[in-house]
């Protein structure tokens, strides 16, 4: 059974992550990170020890590595044969496949360092290379959120995309909104229990059932009129792109 | 003051309108639809008389006018000169200059006949073309939600274009992400919480410091992986471009 851990990293996930498992008895024995003051803070904050250099990395029963994706690689290189896991998304598992134990520890998730989640909720991806370690990781996974699920580095990375798409692409819909209420000085906070309820609406129902708007209804009176009165030639292209793909969507 | 109402059209707007002010104690006179149907439905809902032919119209305290924007000007054409509003973001107030008193009674939300909502929290738009009959208005809207402001029509349609971006555009991007979900057998609950989350951020943060993901970074080989795995022409044109634009927007 998994009972201490070593976080490698100090960054959104690695602080978040770490601070569920402080939540649920699991102890994080040490913080490793380059970065001294985010490593620090974060070791201090879980009552733990906080080392600069990936060589001074105390043994435990597994290590998460959760740095940047292109710094995986790099980092495994620099570790002793331990059973790891990585927090990435797209990250093939292979990566570790000069290791004996290794897998992949996903949460779906947009993670904050400095905002408070409800992280039971949270969805988490494991894969690994052999039955009993996979095993293993769910178990520990059970322990900090309610919805834990097997999937290959294919899937995930199919998934990690659709996360993108819907949570990266949806907030900078919520940027540019902001951006176009800000330069004709009106209120974003007039949008914001339409933005709330336009997210909790697909907690039952079907995006497709869901979509309402211009584009949708094939209007393109009001496209066009929304197309003059955007100033930004770049929001105009994705507005146009969006609303066609909307429309073709819904026949219109 | 407005006691008694006549509402036009029978949609999703006339339902969660009429609704909320039968909540608020407010007397539904008349609904009038040419949809036999829901127009019949709705007046039962509300306990009221249904009419299908506009001229045989009820005089009250006031008509709001809840159709489609393009139906907007022939409904008008066809009523006697008493008080009138209209619920539509995107139609300016001049549509009514043949009338004597008149106005517009927009709530900012993407309403569905079927799912219920929390209508106290909508922001209501109000203008008018004098101020007696605005603060009657703006009296009217503050029985049934907490948030009333006065708007222009210019800015009401600068409002409406920016609702149309900040909740249309998102909820064509679950729409996305479910169908590459859905294409690949993976369950679009998993991408829920995440969804819920992007959404919840805004309110106490601004989008410009919520934005992650590999555009937001600039990682360029994961956004190319992502441009491989979508099969979808469309869907591929919007990630690029989406992505282009994050990038561009943070430097990158």
């Amino acid at each position: 059974m998994i009972k201490k851990i070593t976080i490698i990293g100090s960054g959104n996930v690695a602080t978040q992550l770490s601070l569920a498992f402080k939540r649920s008895n699991i102890k994080i024995v040490q913080i490793i990170s380059r970065n001294k003051k985010d490593g620090n803070k974060l070791a201090k904050n879980l009552n733990t020890l906080y080392e600069e250099n990936i060589k001074k990395l105390i043994t435990t029963d597994l290590v998460i590595v959760c740095v940047n994706d292109d710094e995986i690689k790099k980092v495994i290189k620099l570790m002793p044969d331990i059973k790891v896991v990585h927090t990435s998304g797209s990250t093939h598992i292979n990566v570790f496949k000069n290791k004996t134990e290794y897998g992949v520890f996903y949460p779906i998730q947009s993670l904050n360092k400095e905002i408070e989640i409800d992280f039971h909720n949270i969805p988490i991806c494991i894969e690994a290379n052999n039955k009993k370690f996979e095993k293993q990781l769910i178990k520990l996974a059970n322990l900090i959120v309610n919805n834990v699920i097997s999937l290959k580095s294919k899937k995930r990375k199919h998934l990690h995309l659709s996360a993108v798409i819907a949570s990266n692409f949806s907030n900078f819909s919520y940027l540019m909104a902001k951006k176009h209420l800000d330069n004709n000085n009106i209120d974003f906070k007039l949008l914001k229990p339409l933005i709330i309820h336009t997210a909790n609406k697909i907690i039952n129902n079907e995006p497709l059932l869901m979509q309402t708007g211009p584009a949708k209804r094939g209007d393109k009176k009001i496209i066009n009129e929304h197309l003059l009165m955007l100033k930004d030639e770049n929001f105009k292209k994705i507005y146009k792109l969006l609303s066609n793909s909307i429309s073709k969507e819904y026949d219109k």
